[in-house]
């Protein structure tokens, strides 16, 4: 299997080191591919061409500016990202962060590694464990902070 | 007939046992295959793979967090099952429920249960009884919440 | 010529009886199928099954709530009706009343026999009479209220 | 070289005599194909039928209204517009008025013909002289109101 | 290596001469095609059509109003240019400034500037090197106002 790994320089986090110690700890074993671009709305085109170099999965990993052109972008990457998936038929993990979901650069930093490395272990869990998946569904689970549990009734 | 049943790790409530429910007690009797992802972004892949497992119909189920951000991961998931059901020609019954539709957990979790019941008895008509939907058109039907009934004129 | 008449059981106005009688009394005769669905986002894979059964136009016939949800719904039903219009190269009249556009459930159901009806008179003039759609062109035709002419300059 | 011309009956404004005085203009002469819809959303489609006619390219005119339900079909028929022009690979002039960019009837009537003559003068320049079009680059040009130049810096 | 400029007679800005600069300084050199079309959401078509000339990328360059409306445009033109990239492969670097990023005709201008410089910068650098493009992976850069560096934690 192949993982490809695609950031932006955009990003004031580098995410690929974080995705990366998960990806290489993969049992089995993955082949891992990377491709940089300037901004998230450059990610789908190189997912597209990640799944041509034959990945199976992809982890987009992109950061958010704080202003409304900045989530409209956020809007046209995610809807370009959904549509590379689907003329696939593979998954993108989408990990992207807004600079306004923190209060500082350093909880910011901790969402970004959070975020990165649970999407991580999910491409990984999508290519090799869909019983294990099945076992979480509707757990409540939570990337780029705490897991949220199943609703108390 | 097969009928495919996509759910989040991300959601809070677990749809399976109640649309399971429902589908082993159809007559005609419908084998049942089930696919487990991270979060709604990535039901419409989930659908289209198990479209590609000869699934006629799809019950894909979600939850919607109660930030803006959430709203459009929520637009982005519909459009791209829009894709699918179009590219398919098959349907896609959408179990969406957003967090801020209740005012407690005990009130999601019953709106969850009844939208995802619904959903799947009208799963099961458009597989096996137009003429029953189309007595019911016009007919204000809801999922999730009391039905509401035609115009009173 | 054949011509699909698509609806819900969400909505709470029965268009189905106004459409056929508009329909009926076409000159020349057309043939008339009908598929109905849930909810308006179930419309878009029913006309794509409508011109599969060789529907030559199809009416579209839904409801929309009240909430920022509902629009938002309506705004992915349309999406998907335009890519079916354009993968068929054939013409959807779009039958959606919005239950916001109305005090009470008496002009509810006026709006939607009107735009109903017109819309239908309209699905039949872009079949049959292209020279009378053109003398219309530039006249401000409203359709679920009066027609409010051409500019006065 | 072919030319499209697509209009509505919901317009309160008749585009047509306006395009097609520029376009009887041309040199060379070009042939001319109309199609009148109901409304904007409907004239996507209408575009599709005149590239399939073999139209070089089309001038799409149509009126918003003022609600915000106005303002999403807007969207939804330009989104449409956009992808029947990638499907064709040829340009659509887009003469959308909005019925709120103007004060009162005869302002609304004076930017109507403004950007229509103006778009149809745009296509073709397209059709004939990409030549003129780039020494016009970075000018200023506006149809419906006045050109406003260069940036003065 | 061949690249793509578009631009439009809208902008108030000369983006031409900016991008040539940098791209004739290119080693290895590459070839260059121009397109201009009157607005934004004309450049979709004008990428199609370079792509179609054989560009392996595109610079894409349009101004977007102050109004709505043009924030409308602007969504439905990056839209398309997401379409485009998607169905090429290919990537199309977007420079677009909204005329209320600056306060005045003079910060405007150099924002214009900066952000086709860098972008054009960018293209080659997608072409030719990718290695370096990953060094700078993470690392905060910006186009139209000054790069802001890796997080402070």
């Amino acid at each position: 299997m192949k993982v490809g790994v695609a950031d932006t320089t955009f990003s004031r986090f580098d995410y690929a080191p974080v995705v990366l110690k998960v990806l290489l700890q993969s049992k089995p074993k993955v082949v891992i591919e990377r491709y940089t671009v300037p901004g998230i709305k450059d990610l789908p085109v190189a997912c597209k061409r990640l799944f041509k170099a034959k990945c199976d999965i992809v982890i987009a990993c992109g950061m958010v500016g704080k202003m409304p052109i900045d989530k409209q972008c956020s809007h046209e990457a995610s809807l370009g990202l959904q549509a590379v998936q689907l003329s696939e038929g593979k998954h993108i993990m989408e990990v992207f962060v807004h600079m306004d979901e923190a209060k500082n650069d350093k909880e910011l930093a901790e969402i970004c590694e959070d975020r990165a490395r649970k999407h991580a272990q999910n491409a990984l869990m999508l290519l090799f464990d869909q019983k294990q998946m099945q076992r979480r569904a509707g757990t409540g689970r939570r990337q780029g902070k705490d897991d949220v549990g199943t609703l108390k009734i």
